[in-house]
């Protein structure tokens, strides 16, 4: 994936060279230069690592009952979110790190070498502390989204709750994010309330991301493209106006196709996308309520069923898509000075991503230069 | 799953005994007998093996190209099956066997335990002898499907080429398989060739499978039915009558969303079949043209996200009916006398198959009491 054929930029019977973790060289095979330790991958694809640029991988409990009932027609009152609050409130800063640890390896061996991830189940100052503690031990990118839900209770106090969340919680946050993001939708936070929040968050020197437009054609896209919103997300029901002004905007639109399928929602489409020249990213969403996949070859392959995606775009949208979503230029490709973040597939083409759905094809990863089967610390 | 709760007989807090190769025992842990060797699941959930009881495992090239293209929406106009066929052809038997042990191997480690094998990209009478010796090797559910579609060299001569399947082909294939099945569908065989090719079959001693309904409301189905095959598979169209005529039969009707999902065909509904007291099935398909999945994981998600299917229907369909579909007792359940054909989950709950989806959730896989990592012979 470089400056080869096609949408992947695909170079045929190629080397990649790495040293001090970085790509040092790319080119052909047949021109590489000497290297101390020499590694054949028998023809196989080799990608940029997955950029993972939306999780809520730190949490506790799970919620498979919840999915079951919900998934069979069957009634189910308890919780939702609330039970994950609950059970993350609970949880022992050691508890949530190892299950996230657990989570990145799981996303690694499936060929994930960065990752974004978000609090959002504490919802008070401690609780949304910890899990910002938990997820700076993983991840530089570490986004702040107290304004996830008004917390439990502070139901019938929502105003006091936007002035915790822009007030003492940011203040406790700031300090370990790099983002702050907001649920804009019916039923979490209204445009006024989100774009208060956000406005703390980037006056707190904090960059902006937004769940956006998951549920109906809000005015959120609209607002996280006027704030400069690093990428707005979910983007389930964009309106035209909603694209042309991502086009004319630095904002990414990520889509996160796990959460339609785990909730029956309808797709969003890329084609409206492709044709505004707007950059879009696939994200993973990996969250216990709507999404619980850690898979981005999955995200890849529903992309192209269903979101009128063509393989090598939503490749692209995993790689190189997720990391404009972060701004990041060092990871999701293959060229000189970026991260060595590699994955190889047990396959002889990018392609077999989409064309061969669900089998787990990422064969080997290495990550910042070292080949791995575990997501390390920092 | 045996006598416990709900659509699976889930029992919690359980162990399994197995010796000389079959389930010896199944209760509470609290009350197992001495065994040789005890192994601590760690509260992780286990399944039967799934039952793959539709797949074209044995084929020579890939279309990825094909794939590319189709959900590209660009122009292809290579052979499409008939580029298969040539592949196949070109390929020794001990090339196709590595290719079928690469992909049987990658189906175990997703927790596949029995497979069934069709030929039909020979469709002459020396390759689809070679295809079923293959098959051979790694199972006994070896399926004859001559009447794939008609040999590309005999197309202006389709009644030779029935004459060709029903005779000599068949003779050559009788003694390596125990199935015969065909392709009944506009542009393969219509439904008196079919009617003759599977009643010769019969005939020679093999059981009946059939390709039905995959694109259109055919007389397939009723065929099916009438002839008492032991599955019909597709079932993307069933008419009620389809329906009705199923329900009062042995025959099962297996779905293959892999198929659906690669094609972007709709999904079948699972509704009228849970209803009318129809035994369904769920398997891979696995072929290079419309589904090249050896996932069961990935049916059982799409199965629940987009054929209603409950969680405990889908992960039954891929297990107890896939040994319906088979006419087998011996695998796809855990309960005594069953073989000890097992897979283990990094989950609590088997609802995590559909609830996690394109995540590699089996962890470790016995097949006939010996814990592997590799498909073995016979
Ligand atoms: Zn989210
Ligand atoms: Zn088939």
């Amino acid at each position: 994936m470089g400056d080869g054929e096609g949408a992947l930029g695909l170079r045929r019977d190629a080397a990649v060279v790495i040293d001090a973790g970085r790509v040092a060289w790319v080119g052909a095979a047949a021109d590489a230069p000497a290297a101390d330790l020499r590694t054949d991958a028998g023809g196989a694809a080799m990608i940029p690592g997955f950029v993972d640029s939306h999780t809520h991988a730190v949490f506790g409990g799970d919620r498979a009952a919840e999915f079951d009932a919900r998934m069979s027609g069957a009634p189910y009152t308890a919780g939702g979110i609330r039970s994950t609050v609950a059970a993350t409130r609970a949880a022992s800063a050691e508890e949530l790190t190892a299950r996230t640890r657990h989570l990145l390896d799981e996303a690694l061996r499936q060929g994930t070498t960065t990752v974004e991830i978000k609090s959002g189940y504490g919802l008070d100052v401690a609780t949304e502390r910890r899990l910002l503690e938990v997820a700076a031990r993983f991840t530089d990118e570490v986004t702040f989204l107290g304004a996830h839900v008004v917390a439990p209770e502070m139901a019938d106090r929502r105003g006091d709750y936007v002035d915790l969340v822009a007030g003492p919680m940011l203040e406790a946050a700031a300090p370990l994010a790099r983002w702050i993001d907001a649920f804009c939708e019916e039923g979490a936070f209204d445009v006024d309330e989100t774009r208060r929040i956000l406005t703390a968050g980037r006056d707190a020197g904090l960059g902006l991301r937004l769940h956006a437009n998951q549920l109906t054609r809000s005015g959120a896209a609209a607002l996280g493209v006027e704030l400069g919103a690093a990428s707005i997300d979910h983007c389930t029901f964009l309106s035209d106006e909603d694209v042309d002004a991502l086009a004319g905007s630095d904002t990414v639109a990520t889509f996160v196709p796990g959460a339609e399928f785990s909730t029956r929602q309808p797709y969003p489409r890329v084609d409206r996308l492709r044709d505004a020249g707007v950059t879009w990213a696939l994200a993973s969403d990996c969250n216990p309520g709507s999404s619980f996949t850690t898979s981005l070859p999955f995200c890849i392959a529903l992309a192209v069923r269903d979101m009128g995606a063509t393989p090598g775009e939503a490749i692209r949208a995993a790689t190189a898509g997720g990391a404009a979503a972060l701004r990041r230029t060092d990871v999701g490709r293959i060229e000189v000075g970026a991260r060595a973040d590699l994955a190889l597939l047990d396959a002889p083409d990018p392609v077999h991503l989409a064309y061969r759905p669900g089998v787990p094809l990422v064969s080997r990863v290495w990550r910042g230069g070292v080949e791995t089967r575990m997501w390390r610390d920092g």
